[in-house]
């Protein structure tokens, strides 16, 4: 098979990753930060040690500021609902995937004001239509890194500027560039980062995070255990218990930490060299096919390694249907639960065929695919 | 080492979990529910594999109203803030653990009221108690199964009569009992029962979720992509993906399911008679040593295998650091995140040492351990 559904969940994981899961399970396999015999201590060590990876590679100083949730959905509803009241004004894109885009639709039937702030058809923004947008009542740009149809990197960077010179709070969901880019959050001036680890950071799906600068205090979306004054009803105020409540996901911590030293020993700039490669290989036999559409910039220095396309007069599906069928090629077809994204680029109807890479492939998997582009278009009726 | 801190995670874990965890992330690692091609499909088919398990151990008819989440302060938390609404009545019990009672706290500061009924010294509680309290404005009794202090095991099919027959919803904690005892949620009249995956279902950390009975409509913690109605900003109403958003812990939930088929072929009877068995030899041993004082009701018949005590006149977390330091034996000391069950038993200044066990103890281990008890009494000052 070649898997070219990357941008959905990386697949193969790097064998560290596996092994630092099985290692966990049957050596580490206690609930950390809970007792005090060995193995519990060792869990905790775990757990710690992934907060450190996630730090160092998001250039965080205090490992403490990064908070465990189970995907980028739930710290994006945790940073969405525990910032944003009713009467406060939060301004959007019209890129966002439905993990930005749900929450935001229901904090606006609660009485928060949002403005969504419309794309260019390749899924850019001009960072001036976010100076502009900014009232008094504004307290967030919620915004993503890079979109999961188009692959089109936002101009976070300008963005930040903006938002930390008007005393603006910036969320960023990082689910599509988390260890594929370099993010700094303090270059960024990100206040709270969303990312997921089951993508471009290797490790397994049921791991995710949110980053949180100090001096910024959402309430948490769960109370209960912590391990943490627990003879107080008062769910703690210290980072991260405040936001980690239940046991966690120890295992899948594990492998998270292993994928992130995995991406960190390759070195963040070779891995993106790596995919730029395959993209432009991709785009170039893409640009020889008639038939085909390309959506997004079609240039990898400005977007992550996915790249959405259409077979003129064809929907979607039926092409995936027939590259995973006739090929062995599995890509994804549809709205990649972003309609507001395929809106803009104009897409809404049928959806797009999204193929994203990985470290893993090569070469002559796009040479490959290509090939099968092109027959598969070639015996359409 | 001697592991008695199964009441936390158990361990170790059946290798059918270790097995299905790998065995997804090598041949299943892409995402569930959201493409079409086959490894997508192969990982949906694990998730729904694992929903038919936890909906036939508890006697559910149909497995989509089986929500997934992280653990079951997540699916409490869902419970609890999805249902309750300022004025709302809720009854809850003495014996809860913060998973529970920090919710409800943060509830009541909202305008819910709280009755919190008295369990009696040993943990149980009168079902008279929670008819008496039945009011007006009572929507949900919110109460755990049995107690991870004291092992204690409430009256819940009598209480469910008196909720099922006042029209009052039962919210159950299940985390100590899932897969322990044997659940009907018919038999119970539970509307919503939370468990945790990575205790007496022995699958990993990570892994947990909430049964809700049909005409039951919670809101949902969180919202975002759900492979479904992509096109729609509103939550898909439908089970469960309006609880279900983002990509979720497939490989969890591979080993989750792998755990369940694991206690199903061995038989719940067969599992709690081997428990049973520990226990009645531990506590016999216990009832021995005149330095120690035993809380609960100290008979296996009415307790799940969780021992409290504590050693006259010593702290707990000392006597748990030389079990540990001295005798490689992994127990758990402190409040277990039940403050309000130690002020019921009157341990609430030093917590207890708690002795958990599963279905991988031994006899031999409980006669090590209580050897260790009794040298460790014998050469305290």
């Amino acid at each position: 098979m070649i898997y070219l559904d990357n941008a959905a969940t990386t697949w193969p994981k790097p064998e560290e990753t596996i092994a630092a899961i099985e290692d966990c399970i049957r050596h580490a396999g206690a609930n950390p930060g809970r007792g005090g015999h060995k193995m519990s201590l060792s869990a905790g060590r775990i757990v710690y040690e992934t907060r450190e990876a996630v730090a160092k590679l998001f250039k965080v100083d205090d490992p403490v500021r990064i908070v465990f949730t189970g995907n980028a959905t739930e710290s994006l509803n945790l940073a969405l609902k525990g910032l944003l009241k009713p009467g406060d004004h939060v301004i959007t894109s019209s890129m966002e995937h439905n993990s930005m885009a749900r929450p935001l639709y229901v904090l606006q039937k609660r009485g928060v004001e949002v403005t969504q702030l419309q794309c260019s058809p390749t899924g850019t923004l001009e960072p001036g239509a976010v100076a502009n947008a900014i009232k008094k009542n504004t307290v967030a740009v919620a915004i993503l890194h890079a979109s999961n149809v188009t692959g089109t990197i936002l101009p976070i960077e300008e963005i930040g500027r903006i938002t930390r010179a008007n005393g603006v709070f910036l969320i960023v969901d990082a689910a599509q560039t988390a260890g594929l880019l370099d993010i700094d959050v303090n270059r960024i001036n990100v206040d709270m980062l969303a990312f997921t680890g089951h993508k471009s950071l290797y490790g397994p799906q049921g791991t995710g995070g949110l980053f949180i600068r100090d001096g910024v205090l959402p309430e948490p979306l769960c109370q209960g255990g912590t391990g943490s004054k627990s003879e107080s009803l008062e769910q703690p105020e210290d980072m991260p218990d405040r936001f980690e409540s239940g046991t966690p996901n120890t295992p899948g911590l594990a492998g998270l930490g292993a994928g992130i030293r995995f991406i960190m020993s390759r070195g963040l700039d070779s891995i993106r060299k790596h995919e730029q490669v395959l993209v432009a290989r991709f785009l170039e036999g893409l640009k020889q096919m008639k038939e085909i559409q390309i959506y997004g910039p079609a240039d990898p220095s400005i977007q992550v390694p996915v790249v959405s396309v259409n077979v003129r007069g064809q929907d979607s599906s039926e092409i995936a249907f027939i590259l995973d069928k006739a090929f062995d090629i599995a890509c994804r077809s549809g709205l990649h639960c972003a309609p507001a994204a395929h809106r803009t680029i104009g897409t809404l109807d049928r959806g797009t065929v999204r193929f994203s890479f990985s470290i893993f492939n090569t070469p002559t998997e796009v040479d490959y695919v290509l090939d099968a582009l092109e027959r598969t278009v070639a015996e359409l009726p």
